[in-house]
């Protein structure tokens, strides 16, 4: 971290120290202690130092396997588990133990710990700067390596859900040719055919997820949910998808896990198709493969997010698609940004949007172009790149091919 | 969910609603608009009905599939993901279009969103009644019904868990009481006498826990986390474990899963002891195990947290073991709570514990006496129960057995 940027901060906005009251998973949190348990605990950087105050339970880990310079626990301050009171009583104390009179706290930091600090004569200020999520957004070497490794996991349970998807059979059809409805199940139950069918089943959303799920767990890695939409379902991006996948439409699959030692998340999508794809799906491919290219090669130091946007909006735009660039009320073809940082956040800066600013070295970002529309399903590639010195270098190593 | 509730509460508090602006888990949110997305969205309660404020790429679910009254959409607003203060404007004229000058938020809400709308003339009240979590703390039977059917892959992964040890030898044994040294792995490598072993391989803590989550996620449930903890690190209740498990000591393995689909958690924890237990250890567990029991007997309705908690207390002290209460500063003994709620947050009211208040019908807790020396080990038993009209019905269906 470069605390020197974050000294800055607090001298700009004229106060004391930056306070973040957070548990579990919060990125700011993770990013300034080192630190996460179950319970929610306070993070102070103040005179150069990072200081936690946590409960007893979590005393001993912190003080075993935390970034912090100090940690005190609650007994320090004679706190037992009281009202609400009690507790902003300690806070305040803490801070004043510090000699601490005003603080940053960050947009998303809590309303009843700031109002309480208020009350107790602590001034508090919202960080309009979000300067941790800019300090984050600037990798170590280290943390790129932490990107890396979950990004290879990501890769092996992206194969794993291509496989899946490419061995199946399709029902209606015998494998080889043969015209002969396949049936299914233990009741012999026929099932609509161009259904994908995988060890005699239906292969659905669910399986194919859970599988990613087990390939990630086996990784140490966790997610909350992942994508694998099919047909109309992947015209909105934001579906995850369920039920049976079938032949001849694009099956978007998006992955995106958390190393759970880490915490660091990564990133990517592929979209296959079993079978043969129609013009337009083999197009729309093609176009976004083209478009993924464009914006990389946009992507290097000092360019901007928009910049890169727009590298990816053109490619597009030139097919005759709409895109809301073009188009801002439109529904269908490219309505999402590029891209975004990636790190202890899946979602945090930089973004890759209309009105983004200039890439530095040491930015993670995923480059994602697509398209959707219901009447023809949806379709989208999504690479992991880290802006370098001169230009950037792609992190995914994983094949874009449609058809499999 | 009992909306004169919050409506009593807006009426106490003085304001025309009540305002949550949170992202993905947040069990208030999810409780109030039952709807949940990756992108941070509004729900407001006001006039008697839910209103929501989401993106353009969350309106076609959120209309779907929450229980909002009104949705509304960036767009209707003119916002096209500008910056900090454009969304700022939008939550203040959608507040205004529904002529609501002044809004109640939880603690936890952002202090970002709350300084943001005061400097548009909206006043901003902490709700430090934390009504929503007292409304939550009351199921209905559905809501019971989700809590059950998460218990249930709960006990699941806990056999799962239990077989994994059960079934495990014991290296410098040949598991038919010959003590030849056992040999294990590619290369022959001696393994330290003691060491549980499955399948050729030292049976982990990260084993059994990757085991765990395989049984949840094909059940649809994820966890961030399992306690699997053997010896020393059982001694600290926020230990997850790590590393190789040992015949004749103590591993506690505690699961709390949430249903993907529901967002309802479930918890349980067994202690289990390969081989044979010491006297100690198997007076712990006894004493714990009575300890549930007389816990469990005080719970009804009308009744505070703190007898049930007392009753635990009690029956330690009665065998002259120190617990929180007889020593507050004692750092062995029954070192924590007897209990909380759950519900859509793993720890919510009710608790079990000092100052704590009555349970009513619907309350569902977990009840978890538990005993910790580092010369020791750990040795914790939970099991989850719902407050009936006249006592309390386990939902917990599974063995309380030490040895396996």
């Amino acid at each position: 971290m470069d605390a020197s940027r974050l000294a800055d901060a607090l001298s700009e906005a004229g106060t004391d120290g930056y306070l973040i009251d957070a548990s579990q998973d919060d990125p700011d949190q993770l990013y300034l202690s080192g630190f996460t348990g179950p319970d929610p605990f306070l993070s102070l950087y103040a005179d150069g130092r990072t200081h936690l105050l946590v409960s007893g339970l979590e005393y001993g880990r912190a003080s075993r396997r935390s970034r912090a310079d100090v940690v005190e626990r609650y007994a320090d301050y004679g706190y037992d588990y009281g009202d609400r009171d009690d507790r902003l009583d300690m806070y305040a104390a803490f801070l004043e133990r510090r000699e601490v009179g005003s603080v940053s706290m960050p947009p998303r930091g809590p309303i009843g710990t700031a109002d309480g600090l208020r009350e107790r004569g602590i001034e508090v200020v919202v960080d309009r700067t979000g300067v941790l999520e800019e300090l984050r957004a600037v990798k170590t070497d280290a943390e790129i390596d932490n990107v890396r490794s979950v990004q290879r996991a990501t890769e092996e349970a992206m194969a794993t859900a291509e496989d899946l998807i490419a061995s199946s059979t399709i029902a209606g059809t015998d494998g080889n040719g043969d015209d002969s409805r396949t049936r299914i199940g233990s009741d012999e139950e026929a099932i609509e055919p161009g259904t994908l069918v995988h060890d005699g089943e239906p292969l659905t959303s669910e399986r194919v997820k859970t599988a990613i799920e087990i390939a990630l767990l086996k990784r140490g890695c966790a997610l909350e949910e992942t994508i694998v939409a099919c047909g109309s379902q992947a015209a909105d991006p934001h579906d995850r998808g369920s039920g049976p996948l079938f032949a001849g439409e694009p099956i978007i699959v998006d992955v995106f896990p958390r190393d759970k030692a880490t915490k660091y998340f990564a990133d990517m999508t592929r979209t296959f198709l079993r079978g043969e794809a129609d013009g337009t799906v083999r197009e729309w491919h093609d176009l976004t493969h083209e478009a993924l290219r464009e914006a990389t090669d946009a992507v290097e130091p000092g360019v901007t997010g928009e910049a890169v946007h727009e590298a990816a909006c053109a490619v597009y735009e030139s097919a005759g698609i709409p895109t809301l660039r073009s188009d801002p009320d439109t529904e269908t073809g490219f309505i999402h940004s590029t891209g975004h940082g990636v790190g202890l956040d899946i979602h945090e800066l930089p973004r890759l949007s209309p009105g983004a600013g200039e890439l530095e070295p040491g930015h993670v970002v995923t480059v994602e172009p697509g398209l959707y529309d219901p009447a023809v399903g949806g379709v989208r590639i999504e690479n992991l790149l880290v802006v370098t010195e001169d230009g950037c270098e792609t992190l995914t190593d994983y094949p874009i091919e449609l058809e499999v």
